[in-house]
């Protein structure tokens, strides 16, 4: 006999798995924060008569959103420098901000800021790439959201680190530190191909191996990327990787915006997932990832925002639109990439991405109940032919009233229930006139 | 000396005039439904100590939206068919659906659930083109937003008009029935160069001239247009309209994904205005529109949400960061199209192409008091570096918080000002039910 604490009845459940599913009059029933069963409402009433009830007649239930790519702390140099080419606004603004600036206290800040931020629109789980994880991942533990904290590798002295030996040191220490935590897990996150050379990433391969952690990585992110390294070493990163044994389910490549068919087949054949950033991608001109031959082909595809300084925002929803929408005009075709492939894309396919599908990325019994009500009783979400349509084409991350991750409530109708996130915006203002008085 | 009955004083005003411009702690004064000053703070209130202050600390104020291009009734359609190939959509879908529901009291309902979405999401003009454009033009009257409304003309029969006589007299008459009308204009709105014939795109262009009126028609919205002209006439459909003596500051050109350079040329030196609706452009893979190199030359470039069917939202804030977003990708350059850059577009350019701009689009002392007021106290849009980044690269249309139009409130912290919009949402579920019942 199954058991519920909670059961939460909205006028439509999107599971995401099966694909495309929308169970109108339904209810999810949780106890000790895992999903026991997807149900019919009156049935769910009888069945679990003393379970703690959560009404929402105007809303649709679907899964947290899963950010398979961010750097969360760079929140705090959201909208620093924009409009810029490339090399100048890294060059000028945003290194040089992380150098002076990237410190524990900083990145905690930055950290919570995207939490908040992530929570409020309806995402429960990032995947994370930044200098000082240790930050991210207890900001992560504290504020309730399921997170994927990079152990990063960069061949480069910055703040965090300043050898190869002691970013892996760092790194492993953030990995024993939250070793068995429900919701915080690791994975090794090297930049890119080019800031990371060979002996590291076979390093790293072999631990990843040993530690059963996901690898994370930017890889193919502009042509440029591309033309260095066949000048430099006659072959394209992706060969290079291959070669170092990194192709596997266990990669995630974070951008893939300069693909052969060759390299989609070799994608789709070794299971390595691909984490597609639209709008950072569109934002830097950094080109186009073709989503709909990736998904043709079989790969795996993810979504994530990048980071708040090349988006600006860390909104699942927009990078959700806009995805269905890009992939439709990059492959020349209308019916490519459907409201619903995206919305797996955004979740399903995140989790599996991560490593964590067992337990998040739809609302299915036995995953931990990470789930999101959007209320769609806003004009630009009425009338409602098709639930998944609206949420993926007209929502936004604003519509999102409550948000539960391993079945506890982190925002109830709206409002968010973390006591000490009170004086983050005053943190916020504090960082932005000090990274601004350095901003040349 | 001035007058004032009301001063609103946000944390910072972009006036959009002069471009790029952030005032901060500067008030706007309105008297009798008209910007008479954009002064700093302080002195406003020595100034007119007696008007009604609307003090708003973390806001930023800025003219309304317009939205230069849509089909406001659509939104009675919203979703109901999305992720097929044009034709399918078209022929299956949405024609069949227009030609049995298409009525005075669909278009009523359609275009009051519009203007209340446009109002809330800080759109306070737009440019429509539809059948029943007097019910349109009513509806908007009666909302308190400004409004263009299209004489629309296409030689094809449907529920508006039998013959193209009949378009004529009837989009005439509504014409004369709101000629003087503080808010509403009219436009011819020739529905594209594949459906009106030469007669009638010499009649009207002479009507325009005659009338002092815009029009606004879709030119060049897919490859498939150029092609099928071509194969039948031997040109181009720009080339015809100019022939036809069309290309004026009178054109907004709607779509204009299908341009060459010479074209782009004679854009300039004609004065016709473009009309980008890049997410109804993404979603039907029609093309891209080259807004890098029609900015480049000189070309005024407004924006539009296009209809509800093909957005699916009249979202101009996200109409405004993927126009930012796309073009830098489709120039290849990331700074192409300034935060700044989409602004106007979103607000002077589509006043310019309405042909409205001595009334709305900037806050400039003498114009309309058309603006909206933005909450940036959110946490995707904190810290603030720069206001005009976070209106375009990270608000959403729901931190819209108050909205004024010819200086009345229609829009008041988040509150809609008008009484009979309550039973809206029913209607539109009512055109739900019986749309969906007929659609195959």
């Amino acid at each position: 006999m199954e058991e519920a604490d909670l059961l939460i009845s909205p006028r439509w459940v999107i599971p995401v798995e099966p694909h495309g599913a929308v169970l109108e009059d339904h209810a999810v029933a949780v106890a000790d924060g895992r999903i026991t069963a997807v149900l019919p409402a009156a049935e769910a009433a009888r069945r679990f008569p003393s379970a703690e009830r959560v009404d929402r007649p105007a809303h649709v239930l679907l899964p947290g959103l899963v950010n398979a790519h961010t750097h969360a702390a760079m929140t705090l140099f959201r909208g620093l420098a924009d409009d810029l080419p490339l090399q100048q606004w890294l060059g000028e603004h945003i290194w040089p901000a992380e150098q002076r600036w990237a410190s524990s206290e900083f990145v905690r800040d930055g950290a919570e800021l995207a939490c908040v931020e992530m929570l409020r629109g309806g995402t429960t789980c990032l995947n994370d790439m930044y200098f000082f994880p240790d930050q991210t991942a207890q900001v992560a533990a504290d504020t309730g959201i399921r997170a994927v904290v990079g152990m990063i590798v960069i061949e480069q002295p910055t703040p965090w680190a300043a050898t190869v030996d002691e970013y892996f040191d760092k790194g492993l220490a953030v990995h024993d530190q939250f070793r068995g935590h429900p919701r915080i897990q690791t994975a090794f996150a090297p930049h890119a191909p080019y800031t990371v050379g060979d002996d590291s990433l076979r390093r790293l391969r072999k631990l990843a191996d040993e530690l059963d952690v996901q690898v994370h990585m930017h890889v193919h992110e502009t042509a440029n990327e591309i033309s260095t390294a066949v000048a430099a070493h006659g072959r394209r990163p992706l060969a290079r990787l291959a070669e170092l044994g990194l192709l596997s389910p266990a990669l995630a490549a974070v951008h893939m915006t300069q693909l052969t068919p060759d390299e989609i087949t070799t994608l789709a054949d070794t299971g390595a997932s691909v984490v597609h950033c639209p709008e950072s991608n569109l934002k830097l001109a950094s080109g186009l990832c073709p989503v709909a031959d990736l998904q043709a082909a079989g790969v795996n595809v993810a979504l994530g925002t990048d980071g708040a300084a090349s988006n600006n925002d860390l909104d699942m929803f927009g990078e959700m639109r806009t995805a269905a929408l890009l992939a439709k005009s990059v492959a020349g075709d209308p019916a490519a990439v459907s409201a619903a492939d995206a919305l797996a894309m955004a979740t399903i396919n995140g989790a599996r991405a991560l490593g964590v599908a067992a337990d998040t990325g739809s609302l299915v019994p036995g995953k931990s109940a990470d789930m999101i009500c959007l209320d769609l009783a806003h004009p630009a979400t009425q009338p409602v032919y098709h639930p998944v349509s609206q949420v993926v084409y007209a929502a936004t991350r604003d519509q999102v009233t409550d948000v539960w991750v391993g079945g506890q409530a982190l925002i109830m109708q709206g409002e968010l229930q973390l006591a000490h996130a009170a004086d983050l915006e005053a943190r916020a203002e504090g960082w932005r006139e000090r990274v601004a008085r350095t901003d040349v």
